[in-house]
């Protein structure tokens, strides 16, 4: 794990990147004191990793998603995550539903477009998730570039992305700013955008990639984090990027391959302490 | 691993704690030979570590739910374990119709009725599976409270309790008596009542809280111990609580967090040999 | 890790042998390198081992099974995996429309038809799946007996065994004579054949029956192996099947019990290489 905030970086980035760091922290110390309750509507394959990475956050997962429990249970919540993966056509009203409560409540609530230029009826899903309005949309840049154009991915590989963050940029800030959501890309760097500032979270490994359900996880962690700081989800995207991303670096020192890493990331969520985010956590301008 | 039989006990609790271990062991082997079949209807979060911790036990899980598959499976099965996270309302006529099965069969069932108090819906259907008399009963401490009230818990916190399991005592036994199962309330110390007798199970570490599905994991074991001593479920309940937190005692003491914890936990409860069940189960009178 | 390559065998099946690691290393690097894109309509007890294990190994899984999507999606993929686990009505319509759009665009196709003995409502989903002719078809020696026979299995242990993979030969020969379709055996000794030859793949260890879903996974590894070498399905599987046991032999020589062997597992499928495929991976005429 490499000090990324040394170096030879302008001494105002320094700066701007310790005060992240420090905000960092505070979010992190915030999520394990109140342990949010995180109502989460996700796929299949990610129930579990998403339940793990959420406890061992300090936060409190709650997989409720039928429409006969939502109009009563999703008030109760701090923040909702929905996640598209895994879509059937009976599991779209309570998404909707939730969305719309979440809305009427004043909570926040965050999506994860999985594979959303995959299909036709995926696309209009998550179009019609993204009219109400979530605080926050974190994808790859695949997704994020089929929300954007508004059309189908012939090349689509599913959840995985043919596309880097940092080409999606610019299609991210124009999705800020039309739907008035923060938007994350999540690649090599994560970029965040409200429309306006775009800053870049540089923790992570590259073999998070090779670990199911790693994007869905750090979604559902933001949902975490802008429950705890609601009137700043720009500010909470970011940092909680930068923290499951640095769990991911402190995991992969010790790890010899995906599974070891999963659970190593799982372990150093958990275990971060003050100093080691003080130090490593990396958001910057970009 | 504290040898919690020692100590300031007076020698008849010590016997008995003792003759608990041997019950303990017993049981777990012979879920090794019998190798039960186990139906289990149970959440999405769960599956994965409900299955593996019925494969380390011995036995051999079925994950089938569906009401074509009910009437001519579950008479096959040793035991039924039905679980209601993830409920909703098109999965729950295959719980009713496997629970009535079971009882037209006499073959033993197990409730978990996770987030009992989370929504009416919800309550309703933990109540109405109530009413057909599962063999054993395990929640945590609001669960079981929910279903003692009959009321929904607006303070609900999902699957996590906001109650301790030693508050909930009177409850259980109440509702033991009233439903005429058993009735396993987990916590620090976990509890288990026939309505008359009540024993503490005191094995376990506080960060098994922290994994997802640990306690749907362990009504599933009590399915399995149920399974092969029908007659006596009260016992077979201590002794699976016991054996689990056991496995978990000896999973954290190498375990660097809740994941490795996970994998330590289910390696501990397939290699659990006779010497480590006798000198540290601990069931004793409460 | 024995080398199983060496000691009594006769020339010509050392020879045999070293041809088909050679062919076991072809496949798994073309794998890594052409990331075949496998759809997978799997159950949900299996869906986090299955999406990881074919990630470690280098293909890209995508979860995707409703009938609004596949029409559309299932043209982009490499090659299509429909498992029966966890099996309802609603989900069976999606696995025939996959399985029939796969045919029409000349895709390969696997089923594994998971406690195809069960019921006779699986039976008859498996049995009309089989009228669709899949490429490959895996199996243990319980569910392809169900599968010859055309009858439930009075004794059926839902996804587990109870016929050794050696008894179900002459079963799988017929079974793929009468289908078009190979016919894998997985047991003790791995069994392939296309109604003509037979080879076994003989990598693997006795604990991965104790990991729930490992079966599941080893068929969506043939998926993706099938993939890359579509005109040869019998080579694909073999091979499949014995880079999968060869992980598994890694992985069981650290782990301590079920949970860690799989972890090992999935970094071993990661991080294999080709001296030790060449040396170990071990399929011979049987």
């Amino acid at each position: 794990m490499e000090d990324k905030t040394q170096g030879h970086q302008p001494k105002n980035i320094v700066e701007s990147t310790k005060s992240w760091a420090r905000q960092a922290w505070a979010h992190l110390e915030s999520v394990r004191q109140a342990s949010p309750l995180i109502q989460c509507i996700t796929n299949f394959v990610s129930m579990d990793l998403v339940a793990n990475v959420l406890l061992s956050a300090g936060a409190s997962p709650a997989m409720i998603s039928c429409v006969e429990e939502i109009p009563e249970f999703t008030p109760k919540t701090h923040a909702l995550y929905i996640n598209v993966g895994t879509l059937t056509a009976d599991r779209l009203p309570g998404m909707m539903m939730a969305a719309q409560v979440a809305n009427d409540c004043n909570k926040p609530w965050v999506l994860d477009p999985v594979a959303a230029g995959a299909s036709g009826f995926r696309l209009r899903a998550c179009l019609d998730l993204l009219k109400l309005r979530p605080t926050v949309v974190r994808g790859n840049g695949s997704e994020i570039m089929a929300l954007f154009k508004g059309s189908v991915d012939e090349n689509s590989k599913g959840a995985d992305s043919t596309h880097e963050s940092t080409d999606a940029v610019a299609a991210a800030k124009s999705l800020a700013q039309s739907s008035g959501s923060i938007v994350a890309v999540s690649g090599a760097v994560d970029i965040v955008t409200d429309g306006q500032r775009v800053v870049g979270a540089k923790n992570g490994v590259a073999m998070l990639q090779k670990i199911t359900a790693t994007g869905c996880s750090v979604t559902a962690l933001i949902a975490a984090f802008v429950a705890i700081d609601p009137s700043r989800p720009f500010e909470a995207t970011a940092t909680a990027l930068s923290i499951f991303g640095l769990a991911g670096e402190i995991g992969m020192s010790k790890a010899n391959g995906p599974a070891s890493l999963r659970t190593n990331l799982i372990d150093a969520l958990h275990g971060l302490d003050r100093t080691t985010v003080l130090q490593h956590a990396n958001v910057s301008n970009i």
